[in-house]
């Protein structure tokens, strides 16, 4: 398997990518849906904008200067540079905030927009964070929290099954646990035909996947800075409301940021131009400078080899599995085109066994209950890294050796 | 005038802090209200954070580690340690978003506990994000914005004037313009005898003024970590919920990080405990660690020799100025107890003159339409920074230099 790992590697046409990045000795990551990776440019830029932006020049970076600065439009331009990624145009997107709050916006905007539906349709087990900010607006009387099972949704938005209530539909298009995808087109043409909106959560999509919102005619997208695009723990996400909906869109957190004159300082709010009134308080500028290399990283290697990078590496290792480890069951779809970049196993001990992983330097991770799961990063993944992390799992599986209490104990985060 | 600020820094207690500051040669910085300077620990911290806790021990740094992690209790470790800077109790604060978010949390809090009332009273010309977010709620039927003039705010609280509508009293306890505090414990038990609850933006405060909110009985604040305390460019706020309050506030941003088990999956929120369900997404960390830096810092000094300091600089500058630039309107409070760390003045070319004063290398602020202003953050601005200041803002202003195209011309950022 190994050898096989090896010629693939050679092969690869991203194999020069993996030196870009800071990877640990004698750990294999398969955990970059969870964080990813450190860039090595990401290091130098912070010194950068730690010492010359803030240190030096101070409130004028704001502005540009000749260290750079620009602060100011850092939102609108890290968002012009996701936007390829993702299918939409450079003005569609912006880096702000986190996921959850901007959720929170991008609901409120729907449900302002689609006035008299309070209907938002998700399904349960949607990742936690999206179900949470219906469900805090629904304690406020502003929204209806409806769940239907993913094979059910065209169905639940059938005005014979109450779809006419339905103001949202807001879906995360790659499953976290089990990778399982969204045919985002179908969806989001069987939302308009009932009325509704579409917000989709790219969380586990961007920098990973095929996404084109524009092709599928999405609303509003929300994604993460911290997992594929590489912007470092915590990173700002980004947001994308489409073309069409900029001048008619309110979103509830009417920061000054996000004014159309913030430095007018006028007592009146007055949204700015299209997407960016999504912008509420100060962005954390340090986080974003990170945010800004990942992304730059990801746009330079582009979106159809991380791609075809992602799908090869899952396919590898998916076969290795059932050849060397045949009990642990796969439950992310079989064909490629259908998942997310990676692949979730269920077994009932399945936090002792990652645990015992991690041990041995293999990083997966774990999702409650029994979820394990391993994320192949494209653009410094290897075939080896995949070919070692199922020796590893396989020795683990014989050996029993995850049958210790110190692989049962549960960690803080886990 | 100079012998004068040089014999006041030879005898100051805090001259030897200074030193732990970058701050660029030949500059005068007192702007430090807007973004404070940079602290010389925190290029080390965070070239740590990024290339140990993140580069190298990755999705593991969530939980501590010997290099450090403990990511997830960044939240609560750097809220514990703002708040003796704030009078408050080490559990009720807490470091997260933005102060724009925060406002949207607290105040969507408020109005909920104080169901049948809808009024916001606060004041015009407050912080326009303040505003903004109650015209944001007011957009959706959930709130009514009411601003009187400071001097007319506790007689609209009486009944008879309307107090009984009135939910919440939100203020900022330091004007960003003028430097007018309010009085944080009569205008609290002024709302509370109205049955109205109080929310302070201490983002002017923090750092450089007295602030005791349990002395005072306040229920709610907010906070900026980018001003006084040092935390970097847009680092993330603070936010404080009193210890009476934390079985019963719900806040509507109902995001992951504040559920009571995070990791646990579940499609039901369900609120942390105490101040910690006040999360929403996941804490960008780069920016947490600097910010815990610039508070470290902060709590190192002491809040009784900053406010000592502050009000020694300010003093001294404000007596300068009146004796070299007669001309310049102070539009501050003359009592340097009921002002902010800063002096402010009203000049009808305030604009240009502050661009010819950046010119020189020193930098104030401009406010709109005429306000320039002037900030002493005490840790790091020395007496004949002040000095220099005003010796400076003398000779532009007598020799007419700031009448020139180039200074008229606006930036983005003001």
């Amino acid at each position: 398997m190994l050898d096989q790992a090896r010629a693939l590697d050679a092969a690869d046409p991203l194999r020069e990518y993996r030196s870009r990045f800071e990877l640990p000795e004698g750990v294999i990551y398969l955990d970059g849906n969870s964080l990813g990776a450190l860039p090595k440019a990401t290091k130098a830029r912070l010194s950068h904008v730690v010492q010359r932006e803030w240190g030096s020049d101070l409130i004028r970076s704001w502005n540009a200067t000749e260290n750079g600065g620009d602060w100011i439009t850092a939102p609108q331009r890290i968002g012009a540079k996701i936007a390829p990624l993702v299918g939409a145009q450079p003005h569609e997107v912006i880096a702000c905030d986190s996921v959850s709050v901007n959720l929170t916006k991008l609901i409120g905007a729907a449900l302002t927009m689609n006035a008299g539906r309070t209907v938002v349709l998700s399904e349960p087990g949607n990742f936690p964070t999206d179900l949470y900010m219906v469900q805090g607006l629904q304690a406020r009387g502003m929204a209806e929290q409806r769940l239907v099972a993913r094979d059910k949704m065209i169905e639940a938005l059938d005005p014979k099954n109450g779809g006419r209530d339905v103001a949202l539909l807001m879906l995360t298009h790659v499953h976290y646990k089990t990778g399982e995808m969204f045919d985002m087109a179908a969806l989001t043409k069987a939302a308009h035909d009932a009325g509704a909106l579409v917000l989709w959560d790219l969380s586990h999509s961007g920098g990973a996947v095929p996404v084109d919102l524009n092709a599928a005619g999405a609303d509003f997208a929300v994604g993460c800075g911290y997992k594929y695009l590489n912007g470092g723990p915590g990173a700002p996400a980004y947001a994308f409301v489409a073309e069409r909906h900029h001048e008619t869109f309110r979103q509830p957190i009417t920061g000054w940021m996000g004014h159309a004159q913030p430095f007018a300082f006028s007592d009146t709010y007055e949204p700015a131009p299209g997407v960016s009134r999504m912008l509420a308080g100060t962005p954390p500028i340090l986080a974003m400078a990170a945010l800004e290399c990942g992304v730059e990283l990801m746009a330079e290697i582009g979106m159809d080899r991380l791609v075809a990078k992602s799908r090869a590496l899952s396919e590898f290792f998916g076969a290795a599995m059932a050849q060397h480890c045949p009990h642990m069951r796969c439950v992310s779809p079989a064909d490629p085109a259908q998942r997310g970049s990676q692949l979730s196993f269920r077994h009932a001990e399945a936090y002792a066994i990652c645990q015992a992983l991690i041990a041995r330097g293999v990083i997966g991770d774990f999702r409650d209950p029994d979820i394990l799961r391993f994320g192949f990063a494209p653009a410094y993944v290897s075939f080896a890294d995949a070919a070692g992390a199922v020796t590893a799992l396989a020795e683990i599986l014989d050996s029993g050796e995850w049958d210790a209490p110190e692989f049962r104990q549960r960690a803080a985060v886990t």
